[in-house]
């Protein structure tokens, strides 16, 4: 039968990236206390196609796929990569897995605990050029609460408060847990949010809040503060952006480094 | 040429509704203050399909809508339905137009105005039986503020407040104005919010929306109350949704009627 | 402290139902071959609230759903909302699963086997009227390919192809399997589609499916004649969409019995 | 009034970017055949900031953007940008539009019009240092259909065919008309979709696309093409996506120039 994907191109250009996404699959990523969990990722995966070759051959990225069976982590991320470039002929091969990572957090006075949920993107990018450099990118999403400053200062009575993300993307030199920076986050609005919060412990998170106020302004550097100086963050994107409860638009800030 | 849709059906069947949807159209709408407003709608259409015809014929919903230049109003939406039904032959006609419709918003104090916008779908469905019906029903999603009374209650200082989502669906006897159902919602909540705040409107609206803590239940009941013997409303749905800033997750709360 | 929620509401209205929504949650789900999947769901649950309440304790709704343990099942379902009926005081409890469904798909010729990924949805209605009746509903989106009839019999060479997704709402009396109807979907276009196509298989399934063109029309009734004599469903909506190749907007059609 | 915002920041570090985002309003865009259309914007804009203040002043945004009353073109961009960097005293300023375009489609055969809506984004991006240099980003998505070659090689009837999205984002050196590249987009595929399309139009459409079948791979490198020696492009990502009607997963390729 034909093979059309290898005959030459009509336009013999080089393509920076070719192959699939919007690939379901379910997957489990390690975890710092031991074990894995057990998630659903969409996946995206791709590889560069030199200028004579008219197409790539998409089903064999389904089939190193399907084949897996590790848990996620930096190193069954070059794993895969390495698969990828072999079976593909390729020169580069990126993939990117977007997932719901959970852990478990307990309220902060009845400790009370249940599990709260952050959307996390772990994107991995192997070259045989550089001696098999792996570009090893984390991304994740962390809500937390914030009061605003000016709004107490001014008031007579109380301050408006919101719901805030953070979103942090990390460009890793060695391997970091995805737990290490939820909990850099979470400590970095007015107050972190949590699943489940019984009448004490509100009253305790309402007071923190209180006493603590910070524009998105105050948030993202608290956080670019921490990441700034960490040994094994080459570069970083910190984005906050808060739903105003006083309007319908929202408030961001950003600082890449 | 054959025409395939004519052909009698494999499996004789009446369909309920057969059209197309994810059409994107420059629309305006009336204003109570007079005027038109020009926006953009997503638009649905559809009719029934007798059991003994193969297929609709998909075209004729294009070049109807292509033709209509009229405000969007009760009035107009009878009209493209009259001209649907006549157009492909049915006994049933329906459509849908989601747009975003702007009012301008004095801020409560310095009175700097500026636009809000407001997410709205306007449904209408004619039938040939029962003498020409038209079912007209309004959707409209309005921002609101609340603070939250348990917090209020309980904490020596502040209480968490968030962004909150009314969302109305409003089936009308007669034509009533947009306007009117986006002025009920914003003043059923713990504040109202606003495009445009200056500090002095900020210190007001904190103010006000501490003066007055409600739970999703209690903003809910405030609508359904002033909906409930309002004489054009045949039937409703208002649903509050706030987004909670102590939780990742939202509350809500739904009354129909 | 204060319990505010037991205080008597401002207007004594019931509320339909009021609870919590978009919290993310690890699930299994019982397979139909043994066994139990992973996956991740989108929970909302919710309580009837009577007229004289202020407000419904939100914090319990967590409590419940961190303590299930079961794969999820038409009977786990009921046992949840058994739950919170107590533990809410209440009348009626409904809860919604929102969760991707995996199911190996072997191609046709090569018999390649990759996951094919589902969109599907549960809900529980149990009420304590009517002898603690359990309302179970099945949705489950499942795409499918179709050749369109028209475009093939009026041109010289090809027919316009595309991907097209049919939605079921099922109504159950008993328990069903989730694979029963996904099946049921598969079979109903011009051809079901693949995770994974090796050259042979690509040719077989393009002859396939233009041995067999269907409209949406066609689709919808293919699939309501193979429900509306199951003996377990009680009432149903199909609704097909196709994201047609030769527009950028969808057609669509839908039968409700 | 206290303003906190003037107040020094705990962590000096200056801010790449702070600013508002998810506001909507209603805007005209200049067309090249003379006049403009309305549509509506989601609109985002943002200014540094200094290490040594605490916050920005988000209102002025709101105030600027509403009193502007020109239709998008490059030189309302560097206006409104202009007006930013006095109002808020910054050093740089950014400000992107999105929203959709309309252009009237006719039909191949019998040219019959209707309009066509495309995904539409403009950024600019205004810096004190370098002369006042703005940065002028466009970005839109062109709907195409595309026959799979393979498919059509192999198969003994027919070849799969879906529905591509062809997403350019261009750096411009000069003024340039979105029209231009909706055009090149549109002739780089299998065939154009249209909005309306008779029986003698379909034929057409199927026979042309199925004359001129590509891959992903070919439509990107037929864009990068045209587009490479443009003379006022300094810089352009083309990436296609196809909506494979054979999978539930889509299939892309991507050249940055």
């Amino acid at each position: 039968m034909e093979d059309v994907q290898n005959t030459p191109a009509e336009v013999a250009m080089p393509i920076d990236s070719v192959g699939v996404r919007n690939l379901s699959l379910p997957i489990s990523v390690s975890r710092r206390e031991g074990g894995a969990q057990s998630t659903v990722a969409l996946v995206e995966l791709g590889v560069d196609l030199p200028a004579h070759f008219k197409g790539t051959h998409m089903s064999r990225f389904i089939e190193v796929l399907e084949r897996r069976q590790e848990d996620l982590s930096y190193k069954t991320v070059r794993g895969l990569l390495e698969n990828i470039l072999e079976r593909l002929d390729a020169r580069k091969a990126r993939v990117t897995f977007e997932f719901i990572f959970f852990m478990p957090r307990p309220s902060p006075v009845s400790k009370s605990t249940a599990l709260q949920s952050y959307r996390c993107k772990i994107t991995g990018e192997l070259s045989r050029a550089g001696e098999n450099r792996l570009d090893f990118i984390l991304e994740v999403i962390v809500p937390v609460m914030t009061v605003c400053p000016c709004s107490k200062a001014i008031s007579s009575e109380g301050a408006h408060s919101q719901r805030t993300e953070i979103r942090l993307t990390l460009y890793l030199k060695n391997f970091c847990w995805l737990e290490e920076f939820i909990e850099i986050a979470e400590t970095s609005g007015s107050s972190p949010v949590y699943p489940l919060l019984k009448r004490d412990d509100e009253k305790f998170v309402t007071e923190q809040a209180f006493a603590n106020p910070c524009f998105v302004e105050d948030v993202v550097r608290n956080i670019a503060e921490k990441l700034e100086n960490h040994q094994h963050i080459s570069r970083f994107t910190a984005e906050v952006e808060s739903f105003e409860s006083i309007h319908a638009h929202n408030a961001f800030a950003r600082i890449e480094r």
